[in-house]
């Protein structure tokens, strides 16, 4: 039985090319020039994290055994008591350990630990007042990690966000901002207006208005979030089942009900359509302030999203670009108060020829109490986060054409005596601010011209420069527009004239400035 | 006994703030920019790989488990035999494992996987004939780690490289690009020429000499190189000590000789300061050429060196920065041709005041067997690497005023009612390119401008707009230039001439000229 050592990734994993990272860095670049234009500071962290620090769960899990690459680390530590000095047994010798630690899998549990760890020592001493902890704002970029058991098309275990936070404060100014810098980055990135919307809902209304029809229980209240958050995939019938008595899914499988009563569905059910056929945020407002009674907890997040709202219009950001949603829950636990998602509105067509929605690309939300459980005091903050991968997804379907990077100006190989010279050339281009690239395959000596222009072609460079003897000793270079010839070779069938128009014999001394105007023309 | 949750990073990983990231952006954007210019594309892999594709060493270690973070796959996989198909038992099983993972240590070894992986198929279906592997030219930046037991000051465990390699080619016209483009790509960076240069030796060349002196096993052969590798650190008289009856290091420890004889120590002694007087490359060059005697490895290395020095001399690469050195070994055991390594000639003052060198901060060479225990096929390979980390240390100690990231134009917080006001004029800013920022930080409602003012200076804002009751009436704001008030605060010690130079009422239309010009100005 022998074992092979076969080149491969780990399953879920995927390596980046030239065209994917083309589209991944556009996405970075937009994105991180409208954060910073807000007046996010570009910070970054580790991708290893004590356990621990990350919080004791996912966003979507009760632990953080579940769903995260951890393994114990190599260095034996001491193991440290809540006021951060050695723990000891009697005779004094520290108890050591190999402590958990987990690849990051997501940027908000270390965007939580940078800011606990930054004033934990402050906090301790009491330096720093309850309620007024001071405020930062940072964005951050990379890879999180999830291992994902159940594997799902187009998913990966190693994906990129793009997050920016504002940590400090409890003024919903920041989070109507969120939503606008969304909406920002996103047409920055390249989306029209009018092909996606980023929807906005509080928390605090929908669980207010469920304390006022007698769902109290925070138990209670869980299932019931649960459930609505499942809206988008079960739609309005079997949600309102999953309310009351259950249902049987499409597999045969018994979905056990919460067995609320007809009437408290059905109220619950009409508090979510509220928004449906409303003209504008100011009359969904309008509604759900009269449907939330006075439940106080539903009028705090009304007056909220009012504040957000008058931002918003103020700034004119328009329902074309933010709504209102009363049905959106967004998953994540550790939400307090205002949650926003980015949605496409485009559609595409799968493998098998159905039209799908791309659906949710971004969005984040409230988080009142991600820091406490690390620094003891509550510290308000909020945020989002835009799935990178996921947006290159969406850019690669919506503008198939558009994904290729460009490669350099590629100066072919003929002649060992005239390698020197490619250089040159290659330099003098470079000089000019022009990417070039001397093949420098070598095959025992010879290097096929074919394999070459192969070579230039899958690296979709625009030129290619070739200069034989012949060409050499009359001071001249060939210069073949590769851009411009595949776009002729459609409407021109005559390989002359094709030539002619694509292929062009120029002193040495011109070349410069040849091969800039020709990158202007095809360009 | 109670454990703490202390919010910390792990030993030996740390936190990159804004200041840092600008120095990181700064060298990752203009390296990669050079890369590109040479025709590298931009590729990324994975943190985390199989333990068996990374393959069975480090750079410096003789086995993965040292120096590297690794743990079992949580995922149960079958194991593989050599040719990729599943290992089963005599009842048709399939064997299983979790298989051992690693974060990578470096970013060459994922690129001996990827090109691997892409070719391993054709390869074992033999439509890739030997010595002729395709071209691949990429570059790829990101993090690296390592488990560095003992750390010393200033190392990191988790480290940024940015590599570019080209696999492919045995043209050594390759390894003399990847020598310019170290070059060229610390220029950009921003080190002056003469405070750096690029060393290059080529291992062919020490290996044949030692072989004409007697010394053929591989095993006699590895222990002179690992000697003449610590010469930078023990001198020459220690060196020759370990060559021959070995000597007592300060500690007192005994430190074993290889136990050769002192005519053949001092051959090796006289060969490795053949460059020392030389006036040129080329000088260097003839003298090795003429000691070398008649040893085919040697002169065949010497050739290569030869053609390189060639192509620089072509392109204007004087001895300014590449320079000849028979001394430099550089650790990695991989390494099969010409090696390079880029030292800063920089000093500095270290904590007790003492003057240190910077020393190396990149470096590379030819690899002509990494890519073979994965495809089982030898495929020539050459590149280089810049520690990001490492060089930024340099730029920081180089120039220490350049190092901190600009904040926005910062938008003081003083009236609940104007602060849609003070969101409209932020907005306006960015309309006009300039980033801006409203302060968010909520105290309860009340807004110390002594904590604002901190803020703004934390953040290293150029510019702060204050907008209270009486100028919103007047129809103005009072504009206050942080970033000429600290540049004149060296000159002007009277307060009202200060404050006349720094800060001015402007009317609220003239707001954005005004601040352009002032960032203008300023900038």
């Amino acid at each position: 039985m022998e074992r092979g050592n076969i080149p491969r990734k780990i399953k879920g994993f995927r390596d980046i090319d030239a065209d994917q990272m083309e589209l991944r860095q556009r996405i970075i670049k937009a994105a991180s020039k409208v954060y910073r234009s807000y007046g996010f500071e570009h910070w970054d962290t580790p991708v290893l994290e004590y356990a621990d620090a990350l919080g004791k769960y996912m966003p979507d899990e009760d632990t953080v055994d579940k769903g995260v690459y951890s393994f114990r680390n190599p260095e034996e530590e001491p193991i440290l008591n809540p006021d951060g000095n050695e723990l000891r047994d009697a005779e004094g010798k520290a108890f050591m350990e190999n402590a958990p630690l987990a690849m990051r899998y997501d940027l908000t549990a270390p965007l939580a630990r940078v800011y606990a760890e930054r004033l934990w020592l402050d906090v301790k001493r009491r330096q720093v007042a309850q309620g007024r902890p001071p405020l930062f704002r940072r964005f951050q970029y990379g890879p999180v990690f999830r291992y994902e058991i159940k594997l799902l098309p187009g998913r990966f275990r190693e994906f990129w966000q793009l997050d920016f936070d504002t940590v400090g404060t409890d003024d919903v100014a920041a989070d109507a901002e969120a939503c606008m810098i969304l909406s920002d980055a996103l047409e920055a990135i390249g989306l029209k207006r009018g092909t996606y919307v980023v929807r906005v809902n509080n928390r605090k209304v929908l669980k207010g208005f469920l304390a006022s029809v007698g769902i109290v229980s925070e138990e209670q209240e869980g299932a019931v979030l649960r459930v609505i958050d499942k809206l988008d995939k079960i739609g309005w019938d079997d949600m309102r089942l999953e309310l009351g008595p259950g249902r049987t899914d499409s597999s045969g499988a018994a979905v056990p009900g919460l067995n609320l009563s007809d009437d408290i569905s059905q109220k619950i059910i009409d508090f979510l359509k509220l928004a449906t056929g409303a003209s504008n945020r100011t009359e969904v407002l309008e509604r759900l302030t009269s449907a939330a009674g006075d439940n106080e907890m539903a009028q705090e997040g009304l007056a909220e999203l009012r504040k957000m709202d008058g931002l918003w219009n103020k700034l004119g950001f328009d329902e074309e670009r933010i709504l209102l949603d009363p049905t959106l829950m967004r998953g994540m636990a550790y939400y307090t108060g205002p949650v926003f998602e980015a949605e496409s509105l485009l559609t595409y067509k799968d493998e098998k020829g159905k039209e799908r929605k791309v659906g949710s690309i971004c969005g984040g939300g409230r988080y009142d109490g991600l820091v406490e459980k690390l620094l003891g005091m509550k510290v308000p903050a909020t945020g989002a986060s835009i799935g990178v991968d996921r947006l290159a997804e969406l850019l690669r379907m919506v503008n198939p054409g558009e994904v290729k990077a460009e490669g350099p100006v590629f100066i072919a190989y003929f002649d060992d005596e005239l390698q020197g010279e490619y250089y040159r050339i290659a330099r003098e281009l470079r000089q000019a601010g022009i990417d070039a690239e001397v093949y420098c395959g070598a095959y025992k000596g010879f290097r096929k011209m074919k394999k070459q222009m192969s070579y230039a072609d899958d690296k979709n460079c625009p030129i290619v420069i070739l200069l034989g003897g012949d060409e050499a000793a009359k001071g001249v270079v060939s210069i073949k527009n590769l851009k411009l010839g595949k776009e002729l070779s459609a409407t021109i069938t005559d390989k002359q004239e094709w030539i002619s128009r694509v292929q062009r014999e120029v002193p040495l001394k011109e070349l410069v400035d040849f091969v800039k105007e020709q990158l202007g023309h095809a360009g």
